[in-house]
């Protein structure tokens, strides 16, 4: 029998018996991924060794430009580097001995400590979309985000079971004054999500402010211990890391919190066009301010990112979910073990401009790769459209539905005696169905992921609930996911002086929209 | 500087330069894929033999039904089976000996030499959806597939690079009577096509007619020798081999041509609701009718097929692009490795009924790690809608648009002196940039994988151009492939054969709808 036929006849089977009452049990999802599965070896010893000396190279021969920070470089030079005017060069080796310090894995504290995260070793954190400028939905299309755009997004992931960290600036609110939106965004995660977040890092004082509200809601002597906060920056690539990266090591690493440092590199632009080469130098830079974070504190989180897009060779665009970034993350997943970091990349990319084929296909290829890669903190998993430039709702809960899957893969193949089910052939003969056998009732309610956008009906039945397309099933359940928001308990008192410090921030602070 | 401001500007500038005269070099395609990249490891020795042992327990203590076809029982008994009824067991390790005398790879030879395939080992050929009765493109919509929409399809795969491959079935031709339909499709792929494809399995004397067409295509002593037509049948499962499966074996091997047999298995249906379960039964299946192959002609080509599908355990519709065929995707490659046979799985599959977001996504999740698994022969690589009930004109190109980034990860990664590019470094400053300098011009032609349907181009040169979603784009391009369409030539005097054969035989046969 046809695999094509069959599957017709057995849907009609399971159309009868879904009819009656199979409910699948809900499982408490878990604040992060344990990886049960190898890694995937996609670079042999000789290849690495050529990345990892083409990096200690450009550390020791042409060096990273650090700019617009004279304490920057006076660290460097403390630390007995080389550094002629802003330039600054590592013998060989050292960068790589300066990171030993850092530690391999971490624990990032959540408020609610059931949603903590482990990041490093063989744990996964997926954490949504961050920076984009426009916001899109089906219905109102295209246009910059606000504060009410932000607020629901923070409330819509901190819903989502298979997003475990909640980002920061899940879009831009553009209506709120630059100089003081950190202030509302870092006051939106901790209030209405209990998930781990991240702090500002655009200016030094936004730094502080958010490290400064993390010591309100954890307290002090807790976070000269324990990481419960961190910052996201990237290098200006090429070989450039200016006084946003360095300040906001100073800032974050200095009070013992985490540092994601992430170059971000268009293959052709700000790295060479070869793809060996632009992961080289990313890992350069990155191993580089790794280096600084240990020498401001050493011990301090320091998690290593990558970040590589390729190009339209027709116009020069970046371009996403391509084989050539899909490459990167499973090789920078292997350097980044031999370094002993945690490693940040990949995520759910596209540059599509609408939640449709384009979207899905770039976002899965890279995705799948991250997942596969060993990523432990994956920025972007999910929402990202435009190269980043626009958030979509739809998207963002369609990329979520895809991580439960990724999740299911991570933990890899019972092989116990129930998952070979030898009984189950001594019920059913050859011809026969397991569709009522013991084997089959005991364990169906939690055998197979079940993913809730995908429309899985016969063409009737999808016919019958309207023909709706996968972005218009995905409209319907984040609205729901809206309106079923309930906040998250947050103690009085550390509500209100959160609140104070907002307010008091904000007298200080002018208005500036730049 | 962020990763989503520094794209915007990047994409400027290179917005700038595509204007001017950036054109990619066209580089032939090669006939199929010859994998550069280590093989992923899923499961280590203890699980491979675990699923190995199950699988001999199968075939050991429960055994296979062979039924309809007193002649396979002869075939067993004669070799030492035990076989009572229809009922067909074997000793432990006998079916993996008998599988010995299969070749590990194969060339399946086209009638242009160029487009040959390899099957096995290292290679990974790609070919289009098999089987449809359901034809959907989005003017249209879903409608019985007609012989014109197959010419069609047949005609749009010969034009596709990244497919190497034609199949067969690739929509069903539901105006021509089923019992003569065959030979128009044969026909077809002969005259409109010069890639390799299947042949008719239905019936016995379907499967007859398409080794005898290929005879008069390519010489009756030229097939005792070597592989130039396959056909692809499914057994019954569980546990039930019918007569389609081994007749098609004694007409395709007894002529020395390829079988590739793959179980179909709906996890809780047809096989156990458990992974390890389905997997092992598969490979069960597979392996003893691939022992029967190589009893009725030692040294045939067989191909291990796998084909797994989860459930909705809402609805019990069968699911695709889910985690667990991800997973079986890239044990199933170990297990043929280790039984030395090539293999058949996956496909970029799913049940969406459109070429949307979930389409693209459970699509790309399962061919990635189809590729990625080490698949040597892919069937229902592109095209699939549905759960193979319906053909998409626009899923087909959408997807082979995404199989030639496949293509380029299993090349690996340069790491030449080239592609570390430390000439660029001395050319280019840090903080400077790539764009204009001697090693980008020297590769930017060949540097990325260039998508023909993604659209990487910002929203206001998107939206100029129509504001077009991935599958407007893509109908576009197959009706372009189509008016483009030009015949490889076919020597005439095998083309009046090949007519005359088909005539005579539409004049012993009489029309049936069944």
């Amino acid at each position: 029998m046809a695999e094509n036929s069959q599957s017709r006849s057995s849907r009609k089977s399971g159309r009868r018996r879904g009819g009656r009452s199979r409910q699948r049990k809900v499982v408490a999802a878990p604040a992060f991924i344990k990886r049960q599965i190898p890694f995937y070896e996609f670079l042999g010893e000789e290849g690495l060794n050529k990345l990892e000396d083409q990096a200690e190279w450009i550390i020791q021969e042409i060096g990273l430009e650090f700019r617009d920070d004279p304490n920057a470089l006076e660290i460097w030079k403390s630390a007995g580097a080389d550094v002629k005017g802003t330039r600054v060069r590592l013998d060989r080796g050292m960068a790589r001995e300066l990171c030993k310090t850092a530690p391999t894995e971490f624990t990032q504290h959540s408020r609610n400590p059931a949603k903590s995260v482990r990041i490093g070793g063989s744990s996964q954190v997926f954490a949504p979309v961050y920076g984009p400028p426009f916001i899109r939905d089906i219905k109102q299309g295209r246009r910059y985000g606000t504060y009410q755009d932000f607020e629901n997004l923070v409330k819509i992931v901190s819903q989502l079971p298979s997003l475990h960290h909640s980002g920061l600036v899940i879009v831009e609110p553009c209506d709120l004054p630059v100089s003081k939106r950190h202030l509302d965004m870092v006051y939106a995660h901790m209030k209405f999500n209990d998930k781990p977040h991240l702090g500002a890092i655009t200016e030094k004082s936004r730094a502080q402010d958010s490290v400064d509200m993390a010591r309100i809601l954890h307290g002090e002597a807790f976070m000269e211990e324990n990481c419960v906060i961190m910052g996201n920056v990237n290098t200006n690539s090429p070989l450039l890391v200016d006084r946003v990266v360095t300040e906001a090591a100073q800032v974050y690493c200095g009070a013992n919190q985490g540092l994601i440092v992430a170059p971000f590199i268009l293959g052709g632009a700000m790295g060479p066009v070869t793809t060996a080469a632009s992961i080289a130098q990313a890992f350069a830079e990155a191993m580089m301010v790794g280096a600084f974070t240990q020498l401001v504190r050493s011990g301090a989180p320091f998690v290593m990112g990558n970040f590589l897009s390729s190009m339209s060779l027709r116009t020069g665009a970046p371009t996403f979910g391509m084989p050539e970034p899909v490459i990167s993350n499973l090789i920078i997943g292997q350097l980044a073990r031999r370094l002993g970091v945690p490693l940040r990349c990949g995520g759910s990319l596209t540059a599509s401009k609408l939640p449709d084929a384009q979207a899905a296909y770039e976002s899965a290829d890279s995705m799948l790769s991250t997942s596969l890669g060993g990523a432990n903190f994956v920025l972007h998993a999910a929402g990202w459209l435009e190269g980043g430039l626009c958030t979509g709702y739809e998207k963002l809960v369609m990329d979520a539905d895809r991580l439960g899957a990724y999740q299911v893969m991570l933990a890899g193949l019972p092989l116990d005696d129930n998952a070979l089910a030898r009984d189950a052939y001594v019920e059913v003969e050859p011809g026969g169905h397991f569709l009522g056998c013991a084997h089959t009732m005991a364990n169906y309610e939690t055998a197979y992921y079940e993913a809730a956008l995908s429309d899985s009906n016969n063409v009737e039945q999808w016919e019958e609930s309207g023909s709706k397309d996968t972005a218009q099933r995905a409209y319907e359940r984040w609205n729901q996911l809206l309106k079923d928001y309930e906040a998250p308990a947050l103690d009085e008192s550390k509500d209100e002086a959160l609140k104070e410090y907002v307010a008091k921030r904000k007298d200080e602070i002018p208005d500036a929209w730049y």
